[in-house]
């Protein structure tokens, strides 16, 4: 339950990809041989397929390697070398580099901010998406904070999409500094677990509207549709942020892996393919989400000692326990064999001000023994609430 | 003739590539599943397969995404921002940071320094590497350089393989910065195109022995033996180097594409089919190499206003024309319909100081328009040594 892993049942949904390319002549698109050299910024036919996904326009998107992560680290990386436009300072340059971060939230994005020596500031995570007064309040004030992190569609670890009010509170920021940016990390855009999926504004087009156009800087991945480590990743941004990226990645690679780009859409085949796929993901990881939830409310309804929601999508269920007690759960479980996300991990420097917040991670284990992790997880919630409440701790 | 490309039925030579791994169970190795998240070094056993290729230790392997261009870039970067080691200094906090360039050389890496804003010092190549002289007094003098670019074997353009004592020279340096690093560009080590093959000095083994071992960084890829696109990259250094690499990495990626790395082993078999692989790739390049080499023979031979070297291995055949009149060769090339590799490229800062160098790529178009192409170019390289001679530019 530690991680947002895809169990092996969902990577065999994706054996056809294995088959997609499986000769020379299948490696031709676009009069592009995908084999060869070329073409920083991917396949235009899987631009094309790739932007529909996540609804902008395919001059807008780069595709990249297996990793958005690695994409945002590049980002972030080069934003500290040489500034994020060409014509700002590098951020390395500055004093301080501040980034908000939603919390709580994804431990992968604050620990490229802690490589960095990016100063993290908590920004606390309502139903609809971060607290955007203390957001605008923030950004417009202080120069010095250059970014925020989001996961906007079924957050990691909540399962919350921010509402369209937020994205076009984001949109229509007004910061301090000229070069601040949104990292909105786009990974769940179609991970609905059951019929009840939702949906998120598309930020590109609101910022523009906004006049901020170059503000939104957008990732996503086929990571959970296909496979996690054989995937494609995607960055989508304003026309003139795309130029940058690419004027700036001629330096460091001569194109990605073109044949696994074309590998996914023959795969796919078209959007109805891709939902159609999705599903089956949907329909392998409702039952556990349900297991889950539906243990929380027999073991922890009406006793107030615990919060959490019932997500739509996404690969999280966000669990707050009794405040001081998320460190004592951990431990309880890891004594019972049960390994969890560790306390603190969803927040920057792993300091839960709470210690009250758990990660719980679904996908990858069977229903069984998500069933018996969970009842030990609600005895862990009680018996830790209880020693707090006893002074044992 | 412009890039160091192959071709068409190169590629067709790795049809089998796309078929190596098809069904789920396939992508099982090493008691792992490669299509899921992990392993940030690679699966252990391409690490195998592939640090034999290198002639190093698996423990000093990482294997990254499609480009070990990205893996240079990512390392200079790093260098840049955090230090080659964790404890030296960043570079970027340095007044000045120097980069020795052995010339002519790649484009690629002087454009790896230029964007970083790493100033570039020319060393002159011979017929077994680098001016060694000059390389020890500058290195050993001053603490501003802080790395090497080397194409050790079957040099780009040359073709030139460093001698026994060339690579010894360079393990036994004695640098005044702590930090300096031989960036070890091992693209062509097994990339024969006749029966001569030549070898290299394992550079590791000797930089350990001179109690040097952290210094060389080497960088290989399948590139130019698979895919150039879909290919597998490589970085070898020390076990204490590359645990350092590990940990930064640790922030950028959650792991490379592990079924594109299965895909090559199993395609390749052994290091026996390797070999039989390359030469099938030798098989095809001779003829061009032979055809391009031949005609400058006919051409230039006895005019005293041209110098190449005949090479055994790479991708590129060097040629130093009259000096002053390599950029009037390109042009009289581009106006006859012929695209070279632009003169100046193959200098930091597209600065030849001699203009004289032009890098030829044969690999990719065919016998017959290599024929006629360097025809032409013979003609141009009189043409223009007489325009010059008879002061016309």
């Amino acid at each position: 339950m530690s991680r947002g892993k895809p169990c092996p049942e969902q990577l065999d949904l994706s054996e056809g990809l294995l088959t997609a390319v499986t000769t020379s002549e299948a490696t031709k698109c676009d009069g592009v041989d995908a084999r060869n050299y070329g073409l920083v910024d991917g396949l235009p036919c899987a631009k094309e397929f790739f932007s529909k996904v996540v609804d902008v326009r395919p001059e807008q998107v780069i595709l990249g390697g297996n990793s958005s992560l690695n994409m945002m680290y590049d980002f972030i990386l080069r934003a500290m070398q040489f500034g994020v436009d060409g014509e700002s300072t590098p951020w390395c340059k500055l004093d301080e580099v501040k980034f908000l971060c939603p919390v709580p939230g994804y431990d992968r994005h604050f620990a490229i901010c802690e490589c960095m020596g990016i100063k993290m500031i908590n920004i606390p995570m309502h139903a609809d998406g971060p607290d955007m007064d203390m957001v605008e309040k923030l950004v417009s004030s202080d120069a010095s904070i250059k970014g925020i992190w989001c996961v906007p569609k079924y957050s990691n670890p909540q399962g919350v999409t921010y509402s369209d009010d937020v994205v076009r509170r984001f949109a229509a920021l007004k910061p301090a500094s000229k070069d601040f940016r949104i990292m909105w990390d786009n990974a769940y855009c179609i991970h609905d677990i059951d019929d009840h999926g939702e949906s998120l504004l598309n930020i590109l087009d609101e910022a523009e509207k906004a006049g901020n156009a170059e503000m939104p800087i957008m990732f996503s991945s086929t990571s959970k549709m296909s496979y996690p480590g054989s995937g494609i990743a995607l960055l989508a941004a304003s026309e003139k942020n795309i130029a940058y990226f690419k004027k700036q990645m001629f330096f460091q690679t001569i194109g990605p892996d073109k044949v696994n780009q074309l590998r996914h859409i023959r795969f796919f085949g078209d959007a109805d393919g891709l939902t159609a796929h999705m599903k089956k993901h949907a329909k392998l990881l409702a039952p556990k989400f349900a297991t889950v939830c539906d243990g929380l409310e027999k073991e922890l309804a009406g006793t107030g000692i615990a919060n959490w929601i019932r997500p739509h999508g996404g690969y999280f269920i966000s669990l707050d326990v009794y405040p001081g007690c998320a460190k004592r759960v951990f431990e309880l479980m890891k004594n019972a064999g049960v390994t969890m996300t560790e306390a603190g991990a969803t927040f920057p420097y792993h300091k839960d001000p709470q210690d009250s917040n758990l990660r719980i991670a679904p996908s990858f284990p069977s229903v069984d023994d998500l069933r018996i992790a969970t009842e030990i997880l609600g005895l862990s919630v009680k018996i830790a609430a209880a020693e707090k409440l006893l002074g044992k701790f």
